[in-house]
């Protein structure tokens, strides 16, 4: 697995709502990681597959919604997505994609429609952005969004549900927290179960298999004070790490931290 | 602050319902802890003061709902809480009550009717037991209860909101448990803001002044395995660290583990 794209800090500039982010993107106006530029907006991981993989890879998603909460998929071949954009086109409206090569990552393209075919499923999966904006709207702080900085992300011992090929560890994301924040942030992301809901680990990381904080298979790492909980949830580069596994001839997801950005509300995946 | 009484293994026998239990305390029949005495009712902590330090002690409550939870308060004198059983006599109807003179525990009495007096109000302030039965339901281990022990409780140097002359540490209770279910519990207890709620602190006890988990300032120790995390919850005791801190001439308490049991529901506290 190739290290992340490295992020640049947060960009200074924000889009008005996902379809600007998306159409700056589709012009090639907007290369950059996607992380706050369109805030309240929901921010989705891409999984695109063949037809004969898409199926299996489908169920896989139905039995791991904790890293694979599935928001929508596409009819094969159609690169619209209607649920999640009234104009939105699959092919161009990321910043940056993976293409996957037999399991190996290929390019890392701005497009993909060169790529296209009439066999393309198109899955959008639930991202970390919609809680943490809530967190950071009750004042948790994050702190690898004050360094400006991809989260920090490991994999597990812990197995996903195989489903056909796909199979492989699940991979979390890390964010330090003091007690007292860990505890209401369970709370919080307890409400949004369509983006991986409340954590699966705090504390122990060693409990799950993971031996150096400091060393991250993906993102960036960020010190944890003493006074401060390692505090897991369950992460949507987990299915990356499953097609990767899966060795399938072909399929693009976004690169890391690149996303589709969507016109739907985060506060519309808020369950109480 | 003398040791509590040490709690017998859970009892044998069951009641049927909170009016069952009160009788059998009222009658002297009953003198053992309540600890799963009667499953489903709400057990409450039980504070008794003179009128003219009561208005004080009712805000704060107001000022600590975490630790001080009300739910319900009598009129001066009046023996009765019609909110919480219907022939309820609070001056015979828990197993065991402490009584304070001084800021000092005085007598441990099975009935306090030779003490009554036309300007006491009672207070009925949340219990843990109602969240246990929730955690235990949902298949999470507590381990003092597996151990047939009271909770281990511990002072802290969170300070509450002082009210009048009340004033003094948070305690809490502490429940070992694995990380996993440490998440849930978090989920479970806080749909019990009327008793306790979410927990306050995971993880570092050092952090909130307890200096050796094997050694509580009340109830009785359990171990915490290296897979575990201690977690705390804000406690009933807290509001009788604070009478004796105020030192006030005369009060009544519950003696901990024999609580008042009543009429309601646990599930008619649960607030999702």
């Amino acid at each position: 697995m190739p290290a992340t794209i490295p992020l640049k800090r947060p960009p200074e500039r924000f889009f008005h709502d996902g379809q600007a982010v998306r159409l700056a993107a589709r012009s090639g106006r907007f290369v950059e990681h996607t992380s706050g530029i369109a805030p309240g907006y929901v921010q989705g991981n891409l999984v695109i597959l063949p037809r004969e993989a898409a199926d299996e890879f489908l169920r896989f998603c139905q039995r791991n919604p904790k890293p694979c909460p599935l928001l929508a998929v596409s009819e094969p071949g159609d690169p619209t997505l209607p649920a999640l954009g009234a104009d939105l086109d699959i092919r161009t409206d990321l910043p940056r994609y993976r293409v996957w090569r037999d399991g190996e990552l290929a390019e890392e393209p701005v497009s993909v429609g060169h790529l296209w075919g009439d066999d393309l499923v198109s899955f959008v999966i639930g991202c970390s952005f919609t809680f943490e904006e809530a967190l950071l709207a009750d004042g948790i702080p994050l702190r690898h969004v004050a360094c400006g900085e991809n989260v920090a992300m490991y994999r597990t011992t812990i197995a996903t549900e195989p489903a056909g090929r796909f199979h492989g560890p699940l991979v979390v994301s890390m964010r330090p927290l003091r007690p007292a924040d860990a505890i209401r942030a369970v709370q919080i992301t307890s409400r949004y179960p369509a983006v991986h809901g409340a954590p699966v680990h705090l504390g122990h990381p060693d409990a799950i298999g993971i031996v150096d904080l400091a060393r991250p298979d993906y993102g960036a790492a960020v010190p944890v004070a003493a006074d401060e909980l390692p505090v897991f949830w369950a992460c949507g580069v987990t299915p990356q790490a499953a097609i990767a596994a899966a060795r399938v001839p072909f399929a693009i997801t976004h690169a890391p931290g690149y996303m589709l950005v969507t016109d739907r509300r985060n506060r519309d995946y808020a369950i109480l």
